[in-house]
């Protein structure tokens, strides 16, 4: 198996992506595409003693796409932009799945270009798996369509569905409609209209879930547009580290406090680990033909590992012919 | 000054209403317009001694907005609700301004058919005071108008910016727009055009907000419509939630952590103050030709206390006036 990596992507450089990329080779025995800049990736890799022993491709392409450009006009600009190289790669069949931490409209214009959608899918959509005080969730839409009419929140909450089945193990799970109310009445003229169809969608559709039962656990599946998935991540991760952040401060205010907060430490570190979004470090497209991994702009090395061993882990699992056929025929359900 | 509470809403019961009602009446020296039903609120007064001595009134109304009805369809077939009542005693000069802990979308439509709108508003907004790393900010539209315009936006950036001068001491607020990314073309449709018309409106404008950089204090008024902002604000209270029961588990997993824990849990509390909703206890109803206060749902005595007092010292402070000229005529700002 090789996984092509688009190594110019991503606000900490190549150097943070091939570092990951490296880790995860090495422990899963998968070869690389590494796309980007020859002689950028020829140096990251020149600190890596062991890369000779591993099996890795270069393409070299001098293009990237800035997290400042339209992608839809910068990709067409640049038909040689590392993203859609790592995208077509796939396509071609020189690889099994490509994995972006740069601009996530880019990555997805890409994909779609590459691969086109499965049949039944308009749109595609970004599934976050996110903690919750039961077990992890997924949310989805997280990015990729921020203008949805409610017949896409229905493909996503059949793709979501068949996610959570082979990503999370969840037998049948529950799918919820993120809304402002609980009340079939509440929400917006697309969430209104989304209910009535998921009502009689073949999903275990269990109503609108509020915000505040997101993190409790309440769905398996948590659909939502693309715009309100990336605000619901995006301010979830600014607020952990503000908790952090103003816990510290308290814990360090006092002597007695302090002390408790040195005993205390280990269970902090344990805590981080659980709702640290580079524990999974990237979100797969779902709903094309072929499979992407969507990196966080700030991605880490251990977020770059985990995500290639994401995407290496759901290549072996056929999640993209899975998701294929819980879109045309979705199995065991209501309705 | 009286006060006029809608003694019905709220998950928790008329009790805890009159509870935090009474406090905030003894504490400040103030009136209350008490209304709902009468036999409920006199059972509720006689549990409080020291009741006799306030400056009470009743309203007496059989009537009330459930959770689950439609806002204007229930108003219309219940001329006597005590929301609707309440709002019309404000109206009418018998309360200074309301306060209901009931169905938003009910007290939102009583404010707006009993005052009317300020010059220059088209859609009311809640404005809802949140913690962050450095100093309390604005959100609004926490919840009154779900589908927004470009231009409804802007008229929130003015409310929100002459609210956070009145109720924060704010001097020069910045005023940020919630998005999915800084750059200008990152969003939707709606956040896109409302960025055009913020950069020659008359706040300070400092761009775009991403949710990761809402609680780490960027702007002082975080600008958006109300589907996206209350579904922020309850993800919010969902998720600390959620990070206050791991690190319950984590904390008290080993002997270590939990020794530990014991000594900070005075940090733990101090925490939770700086974190917590019933701090504030309700939201103010901008844009509204006069003052309404909304609280949670799950108003605890505490919250209502606190929502009343808000009450108070905004009539005090003749914020309605003070928001009338903010958006007339926007003072010492660029543009």
């Amino acid at each position: 198996m090789r996984i092509a990596i688009d190594a110019m992507g991503g606000d900490d450089g190549p150097g943070a992506i091939v570092d990951g990329a490296l880790v995860a080779a090495r422990h899963l025995q998968i070869g690389l595409l590494l796309v980007g800049d020859r002689t950028t990736i020829d140096r990251e890799l020149s600190r890596h003693p062991g890369a000779a022993a591993l099996d890795l491709r270069i393409l070299d392409t001098p293009d990237a796409i800035g997290m400042e450009e339209s992608p839809t006009a910068a990709l067409r600009r640049k038909p040689r932009a590392s993203v859609r190289l790592a995208a077509d790669a796939v396509r071609d069949g020189e690889a099994a799945a490509f994995f972006s931490a740069g601009h996530t409209g880019a990555s997805v214009m890409a994909a779609l270009g590459a691969f086109g959608r499965l049949p039944g899918v308009d749109r595609p959509a970004l599934a976050t798996i996110i903690p919750t005080r039961r077990k992890p969730a997924v949310l989805l839409d997280s990015g990729a369509t921020v203008e949805c009419r409610p017949q896409h929140l229905v493909q996503f909450a059949l793709l979501g569905a068949s996610y959570a089945r082979v990503a999370l193990g969840c037998g049948s799970p529950r799918v919820g409609l993120l809304s402002v109310g609980e009340e079939e009445s509440k929400g917006n003229e697309l969430t209104r209209e989304a209910h009535r169809l998921l009502k009689s969608a073949h999903v275990d559709f269990v109503g609108n879930v509020e915000g505040r039962h997101v993190y409790a656990g309440d769905a398996d599946v948590i659909v939502c547009d693309g715009f309100t998935g990336n605000v619901t991540l995006k301010i979830s991760e600014g607020l952990v580290d503000a908790v952090e952040a103003l816990l510290h401060d308290e814990l360090t205010a006092t002597f007695g406090t302090r002390v408790g907060y040195l005993l205390s430490r280990q269970a902090f570190r344990r805590f981080r680990k659980r709702v640290d979004s580079s524990e999974y470090g990237g979100a797969p497209l779902l709903g094309i033909n072929g499979l992407c991994i969507v990196g966080h702009g700030r991605s880490s090395a251990k977020a770059v590992r985990n995500a290639v061993a994401m995407a290496a882990r759901f290549v072996s699992q056929h999640l993209v012919e899975q998701l294929g056929r819980g879109v045309a025929a979705p199995e065991g359900l209501p309705g």
